[in-house]
């Protein structure tokens, strides 16, 4: 998508907060993702569409993930989400063995980042103090969408 | 989608079976799936689209779900598929909470159907002699292909 490396993680994770500011200004769930190779280079970037698409099946992860396009191996890449990953997108980790995940806030949800470590991918969780506000506040404000979004009643 | 009612695992079965086989004509990996409500009533039909869109994320359950469009609810609902779940269609199910799920075949591919029946959801295997036929020939006729739709290198 770019010739641009982004070798931190700090940089890594400012796409996935770019593209859930993006959400947000749509509307839409502000949560963000990003799909990258270990060394940097960005794979995909997306956000969860479930308002603006009507679309369940895109959270902030998948829609990385879809927009990578197809690889035939995710070992060495690195998926960067502003949120705990839920079991949906977790579930997407294990199975196509991508080999880390970074995690921006896992205070306001926590998904199956455990289960995940368990498995043997790196998890690192970085909790900005700015994300855990944005979510923690857009949740209180919007407790059905945020309950429609991780089936919850 | 239509006010038939599908009100046996096997007239289930046949809408997901119907959806694997439109994807093998039109090229692609042959999974199929469909999302119910309890008592029948169809909610969402898809199947596997890795080849024919390009799309990653599109397993035949994702693109059910997807196709079932947006609900408050899915306990009451029944998700059937063609192919044991993998780890993704697992944790989609796990994380919406899906109340039932029947499987197709699980010889052919074992992913994450334990784990869901672990964590109480209701699995039901058929074990279809063709279906098994059906997705057994197709891997061995494809193995890159497979490989790359479940992640293996």
């Amino acid at each position: 998508m770019t010739d641009a490396l982004y070798e931190t993680d700090a940089a890594k994770l400012a796409v996935a907060v770019e593209e859930a500011r993006a959400g947000l200004a749509e509307g839409g769930i502000p949560i963000g993702a990003a799909l990258f190779t270990r060394d940097g280079r960005l794979l995909g970037r997306g956000h969860n569409r479930r308002v603006q698409q009507d679309d369940p099946s895109i959270h902030g992860e998948t829609d990385a993930f879809r927009n990578a396009g197809r690889q035939t191996s995710y070992r060495d890449t690195v998926m960067v989400t502003t949120l705990s990953p839920c079991w949906y997108c977790s579930g997407l980790v294990r199975q196509f063995g991508i080999g880390r995940v970074v995690v921006g806030d896992d205070q306001s949800f926590l998904g199956g980042q455990d289960w995940l470590a368990e498995n043997g991918v790196e998890v690192t969780v970085v909790n900005d103090p700015e994300l855990i506000e944005l979510m923690g506040s857009w949740i209180e404000e919007h407790p059905h969408l945020w309950n429609e979004d991780i089936g919850e009643e």
